[in-house]
C-alpha cells in the first residue's frame, strides 16, 4: 500500500521552521511497511493544494496531510480536501464541545473563528484533539484514504500515535513489528560494514541503520501474519546482531536513550557519579539530568572551565597543568580522580579539550578532546579527535563521554 | 521569479533524517525575494524524479535539487536532470582533479565509482565542492534554470552560500537586503501583536517574525536598485522596531546569538559570572560556553542537583531548603548569592525548578521554575511556568535564565 505526505504551510516554504513532522510521519509509515514515494510542501493556497491532491489521488492510496487546520481564513486544508472528495462540511457537536473545554481550561477567550474548527466533512471519522482546537479527520472514498492532521508537532504526534497509527496498522493485511537495537562506541560506516551481508541478503526481516550523534541505531522490521510470528522472525536476527556487536549494544528498547541506559546501570550497581567538564561545559551533566530519577546517583557536577577552577574545585595540581597543559590525558585523569573525591562519588567522568574555533596548535589541534572516567579506584582514559564546528565537537564529546562512562560501569560489574 | 525545491533521497522518505536542507534553502530563497510555491521529496528513483522535473519545469523558473549526486549506482539525480534537458554527460577535468585531491588529503582510497562524480552535463556551470567529492551543477535551458546540489548539509550549505546565493542574487533585477532584529523576554504572539499594523501595511520593506525557543527574530527585508537604497528603506523600520521593543532587542546582527550578546555585555562591563543549576543541570553553563572567549568571564559553574550539593557547594542554608523547599524563590536567591561567593564572581545566575515528569504537586506543578540573578549585591528573581515535556521545560528555562542574566547586566550599567 502506498502513502503520500502533503505538508501545508507557508512557514515551511519560507524556511521559518524545519519540517520535523515529515520525518516523524515517514518513520512511522516505514515501520508500518507502507511505501512512501512522494512528500510535498505547499503553502496555504487552495488552488495549488487542490491540484496536488488530485495528482496524489492518482498515484497513492493513502494521503496524509498536515497543517492548515487552524482557525484563520488562511487555513483551508479541510475545505480543499472536502471539495476534492465532493463532501460538505457539517458541524460536529463533540468537536465543538472539545474546543470549548480546551479553551476554557486555559482561560482563553473563544473567538468566532474557533467554531470554524468544529466543522468537518460529512461521513468522516473525526480524530479528537487533546492538545489543541483542531480535530483531525479521516475520509475514505473508493480506493483513497485521506488523513488530515493539525500542523503543530505537539498536537500531531500524539494524534498520530494514538489514532492514526492503529488505523493504518489495520489497513495492512500483515502485522509489522519492529525492534530498535541501539549501539554506542562505533561509527556508522563500521557498523554498516559489519552487517553488509545481512543488509544485502535481507527480505524479511530487514535491518536498517539510522545514524545519530555518537550512536548508531539499527531497526529490525518483520512482516508476518501475527505479532508472535513477526517477533519470531526478528529474534534470530537480533541474536545475530548481539553476536556481532556484543556490549556495544546499549539497549533493544526504542524508548531508552544512552543516558537512560547509563542511569539503569548506575542504579543496578548502586554507584554514584559526578561530572567534571571543561570544553563540554555542563552539557554532559545536562544530558545525564535528562533522565528523571538520576538525582539519586548524580548529586552534583562541576564546570571547571579555567585552570584555577580545575585546581580549586577538583584539586588538580598546578604542576600537572603546567607540565602537560589543560588538554592532556594527565589533566583529564587528575580531574576525574579529584572530582570523585570532591563530590564523594564512586565515579567521576571528566572531559577536557579544544572545541575551537581558536586555541588549536599543531600538537593540540581543534577537536582534540581527552576524557577520563574514574570508577572506584580505576581510571579509563581516552583520546579523541572530532571534526566539525565548536557545537559539533562538544556534542560528540558528550556522546563519547557517556559511552566511556557506560563502559567503566559495565567493567565494574565484570570485576566486582 | 519562482523557485521550486526537489530533495532526492530515500532516507528522507523513510524518515531516517530530518530535511534541514529544505528549511535552509527556503529561508535563503525568501531572503532573495524568490517565491517558492512547492517543495517535494522523492526517493532515488529516476522515473519518479523525471516526472517531477517535467512538472516543475512547467510551473517554476528555477528548480533546485539536493541529493542523489553520490558515487553509487543509486545516485541518479545528475543523469536524470541531464536527460530532461537533453544533455550528455562529459568529464570535467577540474572536477576530477578536485576529487583526487579531496580523497588523497584524507588518505582514502579512490574507487572506480568516484570518477562517475567527475562527469557533468555538457554546457553546464560546475560548482566545485571543497567539502566532498560531488560537484554541484547549474544548467540554463530557455526559461529554466536547474541547480543540482549535494545532499550532505556540510557540503550543501557552503556551496549554496558561496556559489548559488550570488548566482541567484544576480538573477534578481533588484537588490534585496535584509536585517535580523532579535528579541528575548517576549513571546511570539505578544511580539506579533505589537507589530501587527506594520505587518498588515507592509509592501517594501517587509518584516516577518521567526519563533525560536524563548526568542523571537524579526527579519526586515527590502528591495531596491542598490544596497544603499535597500538599507535606507530598512533603517526607518528598524528604528520603529527599536522604539517599540527597546531593550528587548539584544542584537541586529543575524550571526549573534543570545549567549554571545550576554558575553559582549560581560566583556563591556568586565563582570565575571558563574552558574548554579538544579533542574537545568549544566545546560545553562553549556550554552554560555558555546561562546569562544567566554572563559575570561566564566571560570566555573555548579550543577547542584541535590539539596546536599546546594548546601555544600553554594552554602544554601538547610533552614531555607526545609522551610521553602528546593523549588522556591528563597532557594533560588540563596543559590545565586552563595554561588557568586563560592566562585568569587561578580554575578551568579541560579535556576531551580520541577522539570517533570514526576515531582509536581498542586502548589508546585511540573514546569514551575524559579531563577535568580545575583549581580554585585543586587538580586533579580523570577518565577516562570513552562509547559511541555522535561526537555522543553529545561530548554525554555535556559533561555529565560540567559534573558534574566542579560537584564541584570544591562541594569548594572544603568546604575553603575
Amino acid at each position: 500500500m502506498t502513502v503520500e505526505l502533503i505538508c501545508v504551510g507557508t512557514e515551511l516554504l519560507l524556511g521559518n521552521i524545519v519540517n520535523t513532522n515529515a520525518a516523524f510521519i515517514s518513520e512511522k509509515c516505514a515501520m508500518l511497511g507502507l511505501s512512501m514515494y512522494y512528500q510535498s510542501v505547499v503553502g496555504d493556497n487552495p488552488g495549488r493544494l487542490e491540484e496536488l491532491l488530485r495528482t496524489a489521488r492518482e498515484r497513492s492510496s493513502v494521503i496524509i496531510l498536515s497543517g492548515g487546520l487552524g482557525p484563520t481564513q488562511d487555513d483551508l486544508t479541510k475545505e480543499t480536501a472536502a471539495k476534492v472528495l465532493h463532501r460538505n462540511l457539517v458541524e460536529d457537536k463533540k468537536a465543538k464541545q472539545k474546543i470549548q473545554e480546551f479553551m476554557e481550561k486555559r482561560g482563553r477567550r473563544i473567538t468566532e473563528n474557533n467554531w470554524k474548527q468544529a466543522f468537518v466533512p460529512e461521513n468522516s471519522q473525526v480524530l479528537y484533539n487533546s492538545n489543541g482546537t483542531a480535530p483531525g479527520i479521516i475520509m475514505e472514498e473508493g480506493q483513497t484514504r485521506m488523513i488530515l492532521l493539525p500542523g503543530p508537532p505537539n498536537e500531531l504526534i500524539p494524534m498520530f500515535e494514538e489514532q492514526v497509527f492503529p488505523y493504518l496498522h489495520k489497513l495492512q493485511p500483515e502485522t509489522i513489528c519492529s525492534k530498535m537495537v541501539k549501539l554506542c562506541g562505533i561509527g556508522e560506516s563500521s557498523a554498516e560494514t559489519k552487517i553488509l551481508d545481512l543488509i544485502d541478503a535481507q527480505t524479511n526481516p530487514t535491518v536498517a541503520p539510522y545514524a545519530k550523534t555518537g550512536e548508531v541505531h539499527l531497526r529490525i522490521t518483520a512482516k508476518a501474519e501475527s505479532k508472535q510470528a513477526a517477533y519470531a522472525l526478528i529474534e534470530p536476527l537480533e541474536q545475530e546482531l548481539q553476536n556481532r556487536f556484543g556490549s556495544l549494544i546499549y539497549t533493544d528498547d526504542s524508548n531508552v536513550t544512552l543516558e537512560m541506559a547509563v542511569y539503569h546501570l548506575l542504579k543496578e550497581k548502586q554507584l554514584t557519579v559526578t561530572t567534571a567538564e571543561s570544553c563540554t561545559g555542563g552539557l554532559l551533566a545536562g544530558r545525564l539530568i535528562n533522565v528523571p530519577g538520576i538525582s539519586e546517583y548524580l548529586k552534583e557536577g562541576y564546570v571547571t572551565y579555567s585552570n584555577e577552577a580545575k585546581e580549586k574545585l577538583l584539586g588538580v595540581e598546578a604542576e600537572i597543568l603546567k607540565k602537560h597543559g589543560a588538554v592532556s590525558s594527565q589533566t583529564a585523569e587528575a580531574m576525574a580522580r579529584g572530582g570523585a573525591k570532591a563530590a564523594g562519588a564512586d565515579i567521576c567522568i571528566a572531559v577536557t579539550g579544544i572545541a575551537g574555533p581558536d586555541g588549536g596548535t599543531i600538537e593540540k589541534p581543534v577537536g582534540l578532546v581527552y576524557m577520563s572516567c574514574f570508577c572506584r579506584g580505576k581510571l579509563y582514559t581516552e583520546k579523541n579527535h572530532y571534526s566539525g564546528d565548536r557545537g559539533k565537537i562538544r556534542e560528540y564529546a558528550v556522546a563519547s563521554a557517556l559511552t566511556l562512562l557506560r563502559e567503566a560501569v559495565l567493567k565494574y560489574k565484570d570485576e566486582g
